[in-house]
């Protein structure tokens, strides 16, 4: 059995956090990569505590000049934006329908034709679930030269803040991840069930609550147990964090009784037994104003 | 079709990126979450390149007395740990075996209870095939309390410095993480190999360079097409990043004639195809430092 190896020694105890500023002052001197005139960046926010914004997306909405956000985006991170730069929204507001995906992209190479710094900043990571991959080909086609700053997507970091690990060496060597709609609201087509329902110990669905129901009854027909536990959280990594715990057969029971808010991420599987002891979030951290 | 609302109004082009220090001195007086004695964080330090770290990963280095890392975590990472702060190494070194988990983890529960800020810093996600979900049971089993914060797992954001969406409305509805092997290198067992080659049209592979053979004959044995694309990015994120683009059929020879360099994630699946037109990361952002 090899040693643990130390390489500094520790010289104090218990002074390094007493510093109140200068934690982050010494970033400035790091060489981040440059965020040129006419440049694109979709930049993935996470999913939602604004701690979990990546240091290179922070740096983004200090450089860009043009912000483009959607509605999941935490107002905290888009506060960050350089007090300079024009913020626009691109979601849905007030029962609005959401812009088109068109009118986005041509307005993120109209502005770029111009030569501002474009920032286009998405919650979660812009590749999953997140047509970020349309929005590049769009860049791509009109000559703009863009980048992709990468984002925790909720999946991973959602289910982690409600004390779940999406995988764990005991229970799954794989695990699903599944888009509970189309762009148009309907069930996703051309999905195998039978695979899906045996593919993976754990499976996790994304912007799945409307056909709950549906694909649960798709899972069982192929085999889930319906016993097995169902974990949806709303808010996720939020203050206003909440978590349901059901099983696959009291699920539509469940949803019918409460009303449980977007945005939420569903994970089926047996590492949502680990909340019992790794319910990290509620029992030490709610009173902190930043996750 | 509504408009794209703005809220500020832009009020001057260009300077806003001309300011060098100060970028991130603003975040000095944010409110994160205290870092208190006795308290272990795990930390997912992404896929490689610093600028992914969280800004609560970045935070927790500054605070941490203690820095517990393994192999696959950036020099630069860890440079930016408090210079007081003791770092140490627990992953393999000059063929000598890593230190066993158990170690680990009474290490951590071992310095927790010293008083000490300790933070444990991982590769990628600590929760996505890290292990992390068993090092916090020991930790919760000792009554340590403890805090997770995620990190960018590559096979999302490694995947997009190759210029590869994860997810693509045309192509998937759904994605499959596999991890290629067992804590003793052998093949995963309990999958359900015919599930898993039919379950999405894209499946993403950690650590299955050396198993890859075999894997690939599974899914050919279930279905999947053998001119199907497969792409290896080694050091995904990096300077040195290494992009190989092959089909199942031709996996084998490939890995044959050529030394891929690991850590290497691996994707299936048609999305492989958008690196013709999105591979951002080649054309424009070499020369620069961090990405």
């Amino acid at each position: 059995m090899p040693p643990l190896n130390s390489h500094n020694s520790r010289q104090s105890e218990g002074t390094s956090s007493q510093q109140g500023p200068g934690v982050f002052s010494n970033l400035d001197a790091t060489c981040f990569p440059a965020f040129d005139r006419g440049q694109v960046w979709l930049v993935g926010a996470g999913p939602g505590a604004p701690g979990l914004l990546t240091l290179l997306g922070y740096y983004a909405l200090q450089k860009a000049e043009v912000v483009i956000h959607d509605a999941l985006v935490n107002k905290e991170i888009i506060s960050w934006a350089n007090n300079r730069a024009e913020v626009i929204f691109a979601g849905k507001r007030g029962g609005k329908p959401s812009p088109r995906q068109e009118d986005i992209s041509s307005r993120l190479i109209e502005l770029a034709k111009q030569g501002l710094r474009v920032l286009r900043l998405k919650g979660g990571d812009p590749f999953v679930f997140g047509r970020g991959g349309e929005e590049c080909q769009k860049l791509a086609d009109a000559g703009i030269p863009f980048r992709i700053v990468p984002g925790i997507s909720t999946g991973i970091g959602g289910l982690a803040y409600a004390g779940i690990p999406v995988t764990h060496r005991e229970i799954n060597h794989s695990v699903l991840f599944l888009t509970g709609h189309e762009a148009d609201g309907r069930m996703p087509h051309s999905v195998d069930w039978r695979a899906v329902a045996l593919a993976s110990p754990v499976i996790v669905l994304y912007m799945a609550l409307k056909n709950l129901p549906v694909i649960i009854d798709r899972l069982l027909a192929h085999g889930r147990n319906p016993n097995e536990k169902l974990v949806i959280i709303s808010n996720a990594t939020l203050q206003d964090q909440q978590v349901y715990e059901m099983t696959l057969e009291t699920t539509p029971n469940v949803l019918e009784k409460l009303q449980i808010a977007t945005p939420a991420i569903i994970v089926i599987g047996k590492v949502v037994g680990f909340r019992n002891s790794l319910d990290w979030y509620v029992n030490m951290m709610r009173e902190n104003k930043i996750g």
